[in-house]
């Protein structure tokens, strides 16, 4: 089981991971970022316990560690417990939700091994917004979909605060990178047997209702909110979808245009 | 035609409609809030111009004045022009997007008018987070759903944070308090000739894409995030309906859940 460390002092080395987090992981997977997963708060800290990401430690108030306490039964990590102030100190910032934890990164998941498996997954193209992008995956768990894969132009899923809008999900949802020529890469879904299905606002799309996809193993095309998908994206997708939107309104944010999406693809069977 | 007035002097009285908003607005509709609608950027405030709310003026920076000349046009209200520090120091916040309007806020909707002419109605128990309001009504009026009647303990859809998350939508889509006792207030939509589907996780409920809602004139009641409906608005509801989600997820955001509902009762005809 976990081992509780007490920390009295917040320039303590073996807190170095939590340290100036507003700073360090702007953008982790980048030079100068750290490149580490990591966990705010109960709820988050618990799923990342229960994930495949290789826990390096905890950090939090003794309380919070408390809480944790039989999903720390079955695990090794140090877990370093601190006032609120010590807390506050290292990570730069107060709300930090009582409790942290790092992970290092997991090896890439293979895009082509994903969809070969996934009955449904959710493909982004320019989602740059992390908190739309945390969305997003909170909006795939919840409703079944496989995995996630990333075109051109997307967020990092791992940064720290898609991390914790996504309450966690990020870290349960398998995503991968799709590499290559951009839109040309959609091929290998469709050699996986996915219909590759792009949720437009054009009014010359199929209605989402209409579209014959529940039950099928399909593939979501979703761009950023705003520009939409790219019009090469559109084109090299085997169908495009609309939601009917109201006349006079502009569109949908993103991550809600793929949960009313992935429910009409009826990724969980009722 | 609105007039240009400028404006050097923070301190001028003309601006004390937009006097240190953080604190003034905190509860607008509360003893000691002005009570007064507030719209920024240039989105939102155009919303409101085109709304039927009063406006009593606007405040901005010249440059974003000029890109609303067009709506500014039909209306005849002052509009006064301050550089980016003017207007900070007056509204208390340099992230003001650069033009505000202030409106009075309209007279009451009446619940029973508004259910008998809509199609298709949210019913809020308890939805007290303004962001999650604020995204309700954006998806609502995205989605076509005609109105938007609050049960007891919701918060104020004309709080400035909630407006700005609907992206003004919150001043298109009509909205009224659903007074007397609770639910059994709810037996004015029944009489009103609306089915009510209360939306819920559990897991007896019918799922939402078989309950035949589609085309039917229906309110949707929803609960707050986190505990969702209460046991006795549940059990005033005409049906139970719910969202299948994977298992181990805790439920969705509660302004997504009806986003997903509203297009699956169709309340935009495709």
């Amino acid at each position: 089981m976990a081992t509780l460390i007490p920390v009295d002092d917040p320039a303590d080395p073996r807190l170095d991971d939590y340290r100036d987090l507003t700073t360090a992981d702007r953008r982790p997977d980048r030079p100068g970022g750290r490149g580490l997963v990591i966990a705010e708060g109960v709820v988050v800290v618990r799923r990342l316990l229960a994930s495949p990401y290789l826990v390096r430690s905890l950090l939090g108030v003794p309380r919070r560690l408390d809480e944790l306490a039989d999903d720390l039964a079955a695990i090794d990590v140090p877990a370093y417990a601190a006032d609120a102030d010590t807390m506050a100190t290292a990570v730069g910032f107060h709300l930090n939700r009582g409790v942290l934890a790092v992970a290092d990164r997991a090896a890439p998941v293979d895009a082509a091994a994903l969809a070969r498996t996934a009955r449904s997954l959710a493909v982004l193209e320019g989602v740059n917004d992390h908190e739309n992008l945390g969305s997003l995956f909170r909006n795939a768990a919840a409703l079944g979909v496989d995995g996630v894969l990333l075109g051109p132009r997307c967020a990092d899923p791992l940064y720290r605060r898609s991390v914790r809008v996504s309450m966690g999900h990020v870290l349960r949802v398998p995503f991968a990178d799709l590499a290559g020529p951009w839109p040309g890469a959609l091929d290998l879904l469709r050699d996986a047997g996915l219909r590759v299905a792009a949720l437009t606002p054009a009014p010359d799309a199929v209605p989402l209702a209409g579209a014959g996809l529940g039950g099928r193993r399909v593939a979501v095309l979703l761009g950023a909110e705003g520009p939409g998908l790219t019009d090469e994206a559109l084109a090299a997708a085997d169908l495009r979808v609309r939601i009917p939107m109201a006349t006079g309104v502009d569109s949908l944010n993103v991550a809600t245009a793929g949960a009313v999406a992935f429910h009409a693809i009826g990724a969980v069977v009722s």
